[in-house]
């Protein structure tokens, strides 16, 4: 033969490899091959396929909730922490705070302290940090913190704590031509800040819990001021009236980890043909937390129940997941 | 020269004049070749080519008001046709409307008596035609009369009155990676029964002014019920709220009609790198409408001093349009 023949025939073969295994590479590589993996994979390739159960690429709506479903939620909520860290930054700016609680106990260090002073003083704290500013002030002072602050216990970016097997998830969703909505009880703006690097998902697809803001005509140029007053909750049946204000269509599939998800998820699978309904359950104490129906944070116990008795897809972190973060091997 | 190859050759040629053709062929076909069009043409070249102007694909968007600006507002707003065409299909179970104002008076055909009552008894007949009901039933009232009503002076169905250049110009953007939105003071829940059809804009997309609604679990499954309370008004400073609440980013075109598109231009216009910002100003009392500083519906005075003063794209319908319908020739 040939050595130029040979040379076509070894890159040809070569080619139809790469191609083999490019088709062939699980696009849920973090996933275990458990119940929670083949019904994903059920789901989608039955909503993608022709039959029955097809659904047009418009409406391939997929939702999510954040917090403890996209990244972890321990030990605080992390928009919480976000503004704990704001009160340090901004304490300069507010020499009240040195005599002001709970300003004055968590600005000597202690963080227990501060958040023990009930809800009251929290809400002061989220106003604070979260009002008082232009919209796109608040979207730097949450992207500096997003490249700087590490998390107390991994030591590592708060947006490294994105799941790993959410991040395919999304990514796998989006390659079959669905649509990837973010839709929690976090702060809408505190989330688009950092949504689009760390999740794929550009701000007009994030929809969230929302303070009221004002336009106003400055000598140079409009602004959009942030007021201490809130306009949405985004949370239990928020979810559904959310996603019916911002995305206008039922979702075909959605994913949560607690109660404040539950109405999302019955309003997602009322919808009529083929839904999947998800619940991220956090069973493993070691690789990330483990919490459900006592926990104050996240709490799962309605959801999970009704998840049970009509077979959703419910998520055993602990058996269905290889690796929780990115930056485990 | 053999049959088979001179075929082939003929196809050849033919491919070739098609895709030429295809290539050449106007996208703003119903555009006049006026400093409007050219604006356009010349903004969307240098943001979508490599250069200083350069604006990456997930930064192209573009909002449109829709009253006025994507379809005609005359002699009254087509939602409110909408309202009053409710009345009289919603009357066999509201017995009381026969002796109650302003129903008695519309029902017994007399639209300028029941509207000359005032803005009380307006916004009354909205709030009985557009709550009390779920977010499906209206829906599907709207998308029923959107079929079947026809305007009183083209005898066309009302999204039949969208205008041609509009539409071409919606599709231009979206060829050009451009995101297209509508953000308009009209009810959003209105809007998305026909906006996919009529604009190529899917619900997710379409921002607006929005009533309450109320998240309940029937028996027979979930709904989200329609009060008659308003949750948000989508005009004038609330349009660049809508922009940051729905959408997030700072869009880089807007077109509007109306005083009530101010703010929303001038938000556009302060953001940084190039930006297009347009007015579709009503010249054409024959083929449309005529109106501007004193028209109480789509009243354009300070937006059109502004517009004059800053070179912003004022589209003259008379003169940029050469259709205004598609159903013209």
């Amino acid at each position: 033969m040939p050595s130029m023949q040979r040379a076509s025939l070894v890159l040809a073969a070569a080619l139809v490899s790469a191609t083999a295994a490019a088709q062939t590479k699980d696009p849920l590589a973090s996933w275990n091959d458990g119940p929670a993996k083949q019904a994903i994979l059920k789901f989608v390739a039955e909503v993608t396929s022709e039959g029955a159960a097809f659904v047009e690429p418009a409406e391939r709506i997929a939702v999510f909730d954040n917090d403890g479903t996209l990244w972890s939620e321990q030990p605080i909520y992390f928009q919480l922490a976000f503004a704990l860290d704001r009160v340090k930054a901004m304490a300069p700016k507010h020499p009240e705070w040195k005599t002001q609680e709970p300003y004055k106990t968590l600005l000597a260090g202690d963080v227990k302290g501060a958040l023990a002073q009930g809800e009251k003083a929290i809400l002061g704290i989220m106003a604070a940090t979260h009002s008082g500013m232009t919209t796109e002030e608040f979207a730097s002072s949450v992207e500096a913190w997003a490249a700087s602050a590490k998390h107390p216990k991994s030591g590592r970016l708060y947006t490294e704590m994105a799941y790993q097997p959410m991040l395919e998830l999304l990514r796998y969703l989006r390659g079959k031509g669905f649509k990837t909505f973010i839709v929690s009880g976090g702060g809408v703006e505190f989330m688009r800040a950092w949504a689009e690097k760390t999740y794929g998902i550009p701000p007009e697809q994030v929809v969230g819990s929302s303070g009221v803001t004002k336009f106003e005509l400055r000598p140079n140029g409009p602004v959009l001021l942030k007021e201490a007053k809130v306009e949405f909750v985004d949370d239990g049946p928020g979810k559904p009236v959310g996603i019916n204000r911002f995305i206008g269509r039922r979702p075909v599939l959605a994913f949560g980890n607690s109660d404040g998800d539950h109405q999302m998820l019955q309003w997602t699978a009322a919808g009529s043909g083929r839904r999947l309904l998800g619940l991220v359950h956090h069973t493993d104490a070691e690789r990330e937390w483990a919490y459900d129906r006592q926990s104050h944070i996240g709490k799962l116990d309605k959801a999970l129940d009704e998840a049970l008795q009509r077979d959703w897809t419910v998520v055993d972190m602990k058996k269905d997941w290889k690796r929780i973060y990115p930056f485990e091997r």
